[in-house]
């Protein structure tokens, strides 16, 4: 509690899509030492007092986990915040033969399919990114986070807990389940997944839930028709054991790296602060800028060695978000161009799928970080936010966020760092923090705009990203485009 | 919280509205000592241990407050559940000097016109129902309530608060408002009511807050289209200072007791138990039931002498309830007919505006009989329910009322007395605690059914309500049949 930010909130808004801001410091000066000149993207004159390490654009390449599954030690534990609940949930059943007597078990069992996003579900809750939940949720946890944001333990500590993760069947499964207390988790090829074991089945009253968790029952909440909508009536609930780590087998595995790993990591580097980015979009010299600076600050404080954690979503993304693949290769561009610092960066993939549900979701990324060893969380304008599906509005106020953030039970031991709006200064012909005295001089890049040029190809005003980065995109763009023979990889809205 | 009851939830439903049924003891036996016998309707054996007091039909009348707006002596909050917050608020200006020099300042102010349901909300919170708030809410509160549905105070400490209580205003009174910081609110007769210092005016999402509230945001529900869908976009919160209590003038202001005012009463009554019977309807003898049933288990576990705050809900309400006016004469009847023992009795008024908003509301109800005594709070099946305004269902779950309510951020002081279902048991001609063993001698008579009966003079069964309480009843619905040269006093759906 005692290091918990204190500041004033930002009320300016600008109405334009979040896809491209970033966002500049906002009354840190209440929190930081109080400095009036912005940064330059790349801090080089910052000492990192680092231990010497191989500089490397992906520090995970060179940092291999020698055994992700085993627990932390006290060692790495006591330097870094404490997970909720007080110990980092890990639901995969150990290597060997226990592994082989639950697949016999599960022979027996009625089977649910899940599907892709089920199965992210799956993955987060076995790494402990929902700690201390022990598997999708039963009536009583569903109720308290779609009520209370967060979920009373046994010891009357409170967690936050925002999202609902809770696993659908329909009737007919229902009925096969019959009285049965167990079930068998299945992915799309029917290779076991995990066992749901003192199951307890509860309706699914979608209407209350996404009205509850959005804020609005309007159409085309994409989160809503990709898995909601057309999902059983049914949720059932209960404790998960995951049969082995979880795997997509996409050339990216080795970035998801599980909260047990990333506070092996950070402790390698010896990290006494650890700050988190969350991020479905790829980063141009505006995020930078931010992550930059809030090192410096951290670093005015007294902190010895902030580490960022930047970390991309990797589960569900709505259509017209770039596709993981793509992002993390701008992001390795990002770092190999020295954007970002990689020695004091470590680049990992979140597995969750994307609510997009604002003020709602924020706290679920932030929740999550905390058990990944974050103590500092960054959050700007509108996170999680999105246009309205029916609305000429964004659906939620840009500024809820981290005003709901700052409030939220369970997340008092999180430092929050709100950030207000940066634009491309036209003049210095850089991203930099907004500065409303000579508001002509920015430019603010929409994500409509961005698309734009780089699916026509065009270059974007000089410093707004690092060139590989910006081609990179380009790439992804031109790769959407059908040509003689082939299909595009992903449709995106006209 | 040693006093906290633990209890299993039930399950069974029957899909009737519960505007007739009482509700029996669900698992009581684990917070009560075990008791397989039914009670009678009014418990004979029952020693009260009451200093001799005249036996009244509403103890009101013979225990007039000396002084209601003297804060309560130390002697008094020391027997009684600690008020939200440490201490009652009270917002009303003292007699005098200070009314008069409020009354000249808020001449200069821009002015609000309050409709009576924010007059009803102006009441509560002078009052103090929902301390620790001193005044509609600020954006920060707002939003909490709408997440959390709690507020957390300035010591770290949490208090429930579920329902916002805020003030709308539209643009015009947004631009006469212009930067000042304080606003005077008025009557529909332009008389001042209060002043509204500090002021903050922020958006009124209104879809947004009726999502979260009600978990839908389909047309129909009552509150929403007396209150919200043509109020102003904007909402203002601040300090309230009111400038004498709120009077309605309508023969009933002597049952408006406030907080302070039930306070004294438990106290001058010596209640080591306060037990609240929240109701909008008319008082069956399945209510009756678990009231005096409650109060006997109250005795059995230790309690000297338990007080019923039987505590009509006084403020807005749809169309096809019973008016207030109406439940109070039936009340009055039910206690002089002996239904209810006037002596562990106190039947008073609560000035809120009903919500009908379920598991949400239902935590305002509890939260506000805390800072009125009450340390134990009965509640039944689909508390503040109703059925869906479009689809042929109940809104909210029955049974989620009573589980939110168990498990709701700042409530964990109160003890939640929760019922399974009553019903009318043919066999022995009288209101019991429904059993499943004999279910075919049970008849559940529905709201609908009862308003039949009422409408048309017919009687219910014998022992389903005293004879001066159903005629009560039929008189009012006798009332609302138009005749010659008369229009009916209030229209009720087909």
């Amino acid at each position: 509690m005692n290091e918990t930010a204190v500041y004033q909130f930002v009320t300016q808004r600008n109405g334009e899509s979040s896809f491209l801001f970033a966002f500049s410091m906002v009354s840190m000066s209440t929190f930081f030492a109080k400095s009036a000149t912005p940064t330059q993207p790349f801090p080089t004159s910052s000492k990192t007092h680092l231990q010497s390490r191989p500089r490397i654009p992906f520090p995970r390449l060179s940092a291999p986990i020698r055994n992700p599954r085993i627990h932390l030690s006290p060692r790495i534990s006591c330097s870094l915040i404490e997970p909720d609940g007080g110990s980092l949930v890990d639901l995969v059943v150990p290597n060997g033969l226990a592994r082989d007597a639950k697949r016999r078990e599960a022979e027996e069992m009625p089977r649910i399919k899940l599907s892709r996003i089920d199965l992210e579900w799956v993955h987060v809750l076995s790494e402990g990114w929902a700690s201390p939940l022990r598997g999708f949720m039963r009536e009583e946890e569903f109720l308290q986070t779609l009520h209370f944001n967060s979920l009373r333990l046994e010891d009357g500590s409170i967690v936050n807990m925002s999202v609902p993760i809770v696993l659908a069947i329909d009737d007919a499964q229902k009925r096969a389940i019959g009285n049965r207390s167990r079930v068998a988790l299945v992915d799309s090829k029917n290779k076991l997944v995990a066992i749901l074991s003192n199951i307890e089945i509860y309706k699914n009253n979608k209407e209350e839930r996404i009205a509850r968790t959005w804020g609005t029952t309007a159409p085309g909440l994409p989160y809503v028709e990709q898995a909601i909508t057309n999902a059983g009536d049914w949720l059932i609930g209960g404790d998960l054991e995951v049969i082995e780590p979880i795997k997509y087998n996409d050339g990216l595995d080795q970035y998801r790296l599980s909260p047990a790993e990333l506070r092996e990591e950070f402790a390698a580097r010896n990290a006494d602060a650890v700050f988190a980015f969350q991020l479905r979009n790829p980063v141009h010299n505006g995020h930078a800028l931010l992550m930059t600076d809030t090192r410096r600050r951290l670093l005015e404080m007294g902190y010895k060695n902030p580490i960022l954690l930047l970390h991309p979503l990797g589960g569900y993304t709505k259509a017209d978000d770039v596709p993981l693949s793509w992002r993390m290769k701008q992001h390795e561009k990002v770092l190999e161009e020295g954007v970002l610092n990689p020695e004091t960066t470590v680049v990992a993939i979140f597995p969750s799928p994307m609510h997009y549900a604002g003020p709602t979701e924020v706290q679920w990324h932030a929740k999550s970080r905390i058990n990944a060893g974050a103590n500092f969380y960054i959050v700007g304008r509108d996170p999680a936010g999105m246009s309205h599906p029916t609305e000429k509005r964004d659906l939620f106020d840009a500024d809820h966020g981290k005003k709901v953030l700052s409030m939220a039970p369970g997340l008092e031991k999180l430092n929050i760092l709100p950030f207000k709006v940066a634009a491309y200064d036209t003049k210095q012909k850089k991203m930099d923090f907004f500065n409303p005295s000579r508001k002509d001089d920015f430019l603010f890049i929409s994500g409509t705009k961005m698309r734009t040029l780089a699916k026509n190809r065009q270059n974007p005003p000089d410093g707004f990203m690092c060139p590989g980065g910006w081609k990179v995109l380009v790439e992804y763009y031109d790769s959407l485009v059908p040509s003689e023979g082939s299909k595009p990889r992903e449709a995106i809205p006209a």
